[in-house]
């Protein structure tokens, strides 16, 4: 591994305009902005690193850049990652521009370069930098890259059915990773799923003075009324039988949580906030993060919200929520007892629209591709590894691995402050050249966890 | 009163133009828009109609534009107006555009046209004709128009103050007026008061990823909660108190709200809707709208609210809210009992911002403000004019009139489907006409309430 290591320390600059450059690309998915010319500088890249054209792999979305390498085992490693991004608004809380990749203090600023840029090239780069220094592969490899991820993946289930034999791997290395506050990796064994609805009900035909409000029925308190019935105060979801299927957690998963460690106090004061929900803390709190399902408003609007006063009563409202599940929740059904929910309470009139819709997973710890991220994390992490049963967020992990039987885990270049999904969005750059080294390692350590001597597994 | 309706007849053009150059003007009080230039235009019209200079009386925010003409009786009537407008988002529900004024189909179509430059240039032709006739005037006659109504009057209380002596008159006609679906005239007697809060509250410091709405608290959903407790679906509203100062209804009102008609069947046919609040109808129906006050949401805005998925904690969320107030209820009371409802529930940390404050106000039915309008309405309305103790709506009544003991009521060129605050605003061109037509006869008719013959009161 010496030589990879001086390899990618001697190339760290074009590795990092690989990144950079990847990172002006505006390839936001939900505005169908600049996903053509995120799958074309793939394709160059391909062509330049490796000597490989990548396919496009149709679906009825953007496609999916898929990529194979072989190796001298008949192991198969698989990377998933995705190259479209979120939206970048509110754009005026960004120091710089999103698709302006800006370097200072030591972290790239760019929409995208943590969530999830920065880990797709960083594994492009520890493969070139693998095949830069002679060695030959210890394992066959294959890149899955989507372009839907932020708009809820919508078309990979019946993509990861229709080639499903194409995808086939022995272990996949998920798409995402951080670093705690104490530079301790993370490595992450699962990912909640996801509905994500958006409620909308109208009233008259037309705004109206709101002189009004007082005969004609408001679109908007009907609105807050139906939100009001779905969470209560002590952030319990109030949807009959909203958490009736919920796996209970293993012996081994509640003593990782145990053992993983959540820097309250660092988030707190990142965050500038006193308290988490509920004023909970210690194990109470990372229950609640790691193993319990959330109902969120992402978004909520009606009427006049500009300055001054406008007295109107609006004629309609809307509120996107997103509801984070876990293991044994089935986003359909979710989606049929919200419907049910509200009809019982008397909002048969609000409109539901389902943008997203994805189960949670879980990888067995004592898998291989779990073991040999913790051996290479143990190596690149000054302190003890982190190891989270499944992270808070979501990925269609279930579609493209559970599904079909691939264990899989994760572990990346961003680290606890990164700011996914909102403005000033950033990475380290010392953890993005730490994170092509850690891939460099994971390919030799995941053909390792085979070997008969070591026993397969950890 | 022949010559005078024969050459408002003959004049007609002029006058559309009077008024449809002033609605080219985007007098947005609450953006700042077109105020200087609206004031520009009456300081003209006056020149231009009764080479007259209307004086600026200055306020701690828009002017107020104020003329005197004088009579030949010790008695005044003064007019009410304003010569600023709603913003007219949303735009893109707008035919036309907003500022610039279109006739079709009989109507004028531009924001402010009903509310209130129409009544404001009505008032002015009127006067125009009556001199242009060679009459004398009956009384004298004085102007007030504020540039503040569609923001609250914030500064007209301070400037009623200053001003007692010069705006004294022996009463005042009201700013505003519809015609029902039927041609009936409507005569309004008071309006409501209102009270227009902007609520606020923070969570992080920054929109999170909605992994995080397990732990982190979310202040929209706080405010959905806190907004739950404003009002329940039964209409009644939940502060403490809010109910108590309210006068009763005397035997008088409550017999003018029975002969009051509500063209319930106009209402819902022209707005799409099946039904009005609560299922009420009838005489209940009526008693919620002219004698309740209400608790609207003007506007509500929270995270991400565009096109497709984007999963986020919003670090803010804000609400729009107006309490339309009846005789009796004090706005600043009605303030200090929110904040301490909103305490008490748990929800110091929303912040209220005041942007309007009034009290209602109504008139005595047998003052010779309101006998007058009456006897005009009557000669004017192919049916029984429609007499209403107050209407819904709000305007600085209180501070200009009933404070200063000068009585006051209401009739104009607007119609039931004027769209007032909404996209389309729009009055009848016939309406307008007759809006001339009734205001020159009301100046006479008002002069005979205090002949002793007539005995000075109907």
């Amino acid at each position: 591994m010496q030589d990879i290591e001086e390899f990618i320390e001697r190339n760290r600059e074009m590795y990092i305009k690989w990144l950079t450059d990847f990172c002006e690309i505006p390839s936001v998915a939900a505005q169908n902005r600049g996903m053509e010319e995120a799958v074309g500088y793939l394709d160059e890249l391909f062509e330049e690193a490796f000597s490989l054209k990548p396919e496009k792999l149709e679906t009825s979305g953007f496609p999916v850049v898929f990529a194979e390498m072989i190796g001298k085992s008949d192991k198969t490693l698989s990377f998933y990652n995705h190259y479209d991004v979120q939206p970048e608004d509110p754009v005026e809380l960004w120091e710089t521009p999103a698709f302006e990749p800006d370097i200072r203090n030591g972290k790239i600023f760019a929409r995208g370069v943590a969530d999830n840029k920065g880990n797709l090239i960083a594994r492009l780069a520890a493969l070139h930098a693998i095949q830069q220094c002679g060695e030959e592969l210890p394992v066959n490899i294959k890149f899955i890259f989507e372009g839907e991820e932020e708009i809820g993946s919508l078309n990979l289930p019946e993509f990861a059915k229709k080639y499903a034999d194409k995808i086939k791997s022995d272990g996949c290395v998920w798409e995402f990773g951080y670093r705690d506050a104490d530079g301790a990796v993370q490595v992450s064994l699962g990912v909640k799923g996801m509905l994500y609805v958006e409620l909308r009900l109208k009233g008259a035909n037309t705004d109206l003075h709101s002189a009004q409000a007082a005969i004609i029925e408001s679109p908007v308190w009907k609105l807050v009324w139906a939100l009001n019935t779905l969470k209560d105060a002590d952030e319990k979801i109030l949807i009959p039988g909203f958490y009736d299927d919920i796996e209970p957690v293993t012996a081994l998963e509640d003593q990782l949580l145990s053992q993983y460690r959540l820097e309250e106090e660092e988030i707190l004061k990142k965050l500038e906030l006193d308290k988490f929900v509920l004023d909970l803390e210690g194990t109470e709190l990372k229950r609640k993060h790691i193993f319990e399902p959330t109902c969120n408003i992402c978004g909520i609007s009606s009427g006049y919200t500009g300055e001054g006063t406008k007295t109107v009563l609006p004629s309609e409202a809307m509120a996107k929520l997103d509801f984070r599940l876990v293991p044994g929740q089935d986003p359909e059904k979710v989606l049929r007892q919200l419907r049910a929910h509200l009809d019982a309470q008397g909002f048969k009139d609000i409109a539901i629209q389902v943008t997203s819709s994805e189960r949670a997973a879980r990888s067995h710890p004592e898998e291989a591709i779990a073991g040999a991220m913790i051996a290479v994390a143990e190596k690149y992490s000054a302190k003890k590894p982190n190891i989270i049963p499944n992270t808070p967020g979501t990925g269609p992990m279930y579609e493209l691995c559970q599904a079909l039987g691939i264990p899989s885990a994760s572990f990346g270049v961003g680290n606890f402050q990164s700011n996914n999904h909102a403005p000033n969005e950033n990475i380290n750059v010392e953890d993005y050249i730490d994170g092509i080294k850690m891939i460099a390692a994971l390919v030799f350590e995941f053909s390792r966890q085979f070997e008969p001597s070591e026993g397969g597994v950890r």
